[in-house]
């Protein structure tokens, strides 16, 4: 099955708004195995919008649109897919009546325009959107199928996982395509490319390597008439390269650094605290994105001055000794904030970004540390490329060196 | 000037690499008046990359393409482009000995496949690419003019702005396109279309709707025959949708709320304190990525148990009372933030988002509170889309109501 992917509105033909939809879809697809040859991006413009899916249900077999299913005026997705089908639309009563409700629900009452929203043609079936008010529609016509989803991405990513991606299921007969997501974190792009050699050639399994906040991915990718066959060819090149990989790898496939990091301290039964300057918080935030953070996380501090340091515990003497942004400052806010806490880890950072002179020191110096009452680490790193990624990649290198040493007091029977 | 962009490469359709390149060039555009109405990304095959460029010239003035100017087989570009015109390749000398000098400055040899980066054909000539081995190609043709730029954002971006963008300018006598974006936050986007009523529907200035994580954002756009022409005509739709917007406009163009919220603080030489448990850090996360953050902001508190929070000065017999998520706990929060950072202003905020057992309460109730000698206030929201919309919305929700705070502080001479 080949497909399509149309993205719909304005704001992404401004540049304001990067498409995202189109290559988070992408990423689903081979697991179906439906293949991707095209993705556009295409204004608030009826005649533009009939225009390029017409040509996209030429030459492909399935053609997925985000966006333009809005309330408003200028979201013209079901009107271009009601033009290019030649078909009138008309108001659904049992979706009418859902929208309606979903408005009460939240205590305010429906626009007259969001009665838009409820509308079909005769060749379109509804897609459920619990996390919106825009359904959105399934059509399908002389073979072809046109899916249109909402544009907010969380919308959109709930419709395709329960309501698109299991019908489109039932239809495929064919071609398996497997794929696993090896990531790894503190091996740069090119040295991974190089240890990877040859392995990178294949054709069959493949694998794509992307740098992301978190580290770099490896996409392993493999097709067979069946999963299991695909499993089968995509074996081999996983054990490979997770020997390949060694220690780097941190995760696979959904798995976050905070998820990670959350089961340890869960089945070890212990607790983490942290102490931020440089990050600013971020590292508690991305703790906290764990559900049961609750069970283990007690606490974060932000302090962004050498007073507030010093007034959550922080030694004062070490400060003006060593500079606020030092190894030795870094180790006594871990320190400090297991104290706070009372908890069995403790987290510090430090570093120029939360500091506006930083004119005197290098740009990007980020120092951190781990504590436990049998084992401390001390972690130095740059990040001169400013602030936003400063704080991404301090926070995921700080939730790496975390899970490896958690790991590490286990292994040294520490606990 | 109707322009197209298409960004060229397989590692687009996988989904692993967002197309950034393309909402970057999307942004460069107004200002030189050119007009954009499609953006496509295709693969390395050169059969459906001919086919792409094809319409692309039928239907556009000016078609920028980025990626594909590697020297591995799979960049296809070049090729891509010299099939279209029908005109053969040659090896340009002085791009070759470019090419080698490029090597031998950086104390290389030129692997043989890279001479494919010194092919023109009759109608190209090449921009050249300081950055990297790609030079790039301007191609006119019957009137249509084709630009194939690299792939790398920091290659293309600065053969842009040297090489590409000054040509454009001295074809170009025309149409100037100058735009507002106004921020908004706490209307509903239908409501605001309905507020907006007729003013939506204007050919020139037109008015664009988006929802963001900070709001509902709406971008104001005028043409004319010369910037300051453009401002005339939009100067009256701004002051309109000003007034129509009224108290819930944060911001215009570049602004943030943390920015915002900076600035108010510094002015006014006043201090800020969070103790946070629904948000996990983000709200001190945001207001740390604004550089002067260390000169207003005392510090913040993460706390997600009852237990943690009574050890940072929430009063034990409050959550008791009302529990933890309530209105008068995230009151306590403010107050204690405040008392324990010795700050002007505390916010604090409760939420289920972060109490596992959330099963018993609605799903998605936060309550927040901002806290100053003179004056407090108390809100409450409800966002059930999860925990990462939550934690976003709410964050967004504090900044929009703690700048208003501060400004009603200071129009009641509370300061």
């Amino acid at each position: 099955m080949k497909a399509e992917i149309i993205a719909i509105g304005t704001e992404l033909l401004m540049g304001q708004t990067t498409d995202t939809n189109s290559s988070w879809l992408a990423t689903q697809l081979p697991a179906l195995g439906i293949d991707l040859y095209f993705m556009s991006q295409v204004g608030d413009n009826l005649g533009r919008a009939v225009d390029t899916l017409q040509r996209a249900v030429q030459r492909s077999d399935l053609v997925l649109t985000t966006g333009g299913l809005g309330p408003t005026e200028d979201d013209l997705t079901r009107e271009a897919i009601a033009a290019f089908l030649k078909e009138p639309m008309y108001v659904d009563p049992a979706l009418k009546e859902q929208l309606i409700q979903w408005f009460q629900s939240r205590g305010g009452r429906m626009a007259e325009r969001n009665i838009k929203q409820a509308m079909l043609t005769k060749s379109a079936s509804p897609l459920g959107n619990p996390r919106g008010t825009a359904p959105g529609w399934w059509v399908e016509k002389d073979g072809h199928i046109i899916v249109a989803m909402p544009g907010p991405p969380r919308e959109m990513q709930r419709m395709w996982e329960f309501e698109v991606a299991p019908r489109l299921k039932q239809r495929l007969t064919g071609e398996a395509i497997v794929s696993r997501l090896i990531k790894t974190f503190g091996i740069p792009e090119g040295t991974l490319d190089e240890m990877l050699g040859d392995h990178l050639h294949g054709n069959n399994p493949t694998i794509g390597v992307y740098s992301k906040t978190d580290g770099i991915h490896l996409r392993l990718t493999a097709k067979a008439g069946s999963e299991a066959q695909a499993w089968t060819l995509l074996s081999p090149l996983e054990a490979a390269v997770r020997q390949i990989v060694g220690q780097s790898l941190w995760g696979t496939d959904q798995d976050s650094l905070e998820g990670i990091v959350g089961t340890l301290f869960t089945e070890r039964g212990m607790t983490l605290a942290t102490m931020e300057s440089a990050t600013g918080g971020l590292i508690a935030s991305t703790i906290a994105d764990n559900p049961d953070a609750s069970s283990y996380f007690k606490g974060g501090i932000v302090a962004l001055t050498p007073s507030s340091l010093v007034a959550h515990g922080v030694e004062a003497d070490l400060i003006e000794r060593f500079g606020m942004v030092s190894k030795e400052v870094a180790e006594d806010m871990a320190r400090a904030a297991r104290a706070i806490m009372d908890s069995d880890v403790g987290i510090g950072i430090t570093g120029v970004s939360s500091v506006p002179d930083s004119a005197t020191r290098a740009t990007g110096a980020v120092h951190y540390a781990i504590s436990h009452a049998a084992l401390s680490r001390g972690f130095s790193a740059n990040y001169p490329q400013g602030r936003l990624v400063l704080k991404q990649r301090a926070a995921s290198a700080v939730l790496f060196e975390l899970q490896k040493f958690v790991s590490s007091l286990s292994a040294a029977g520490k606990l």
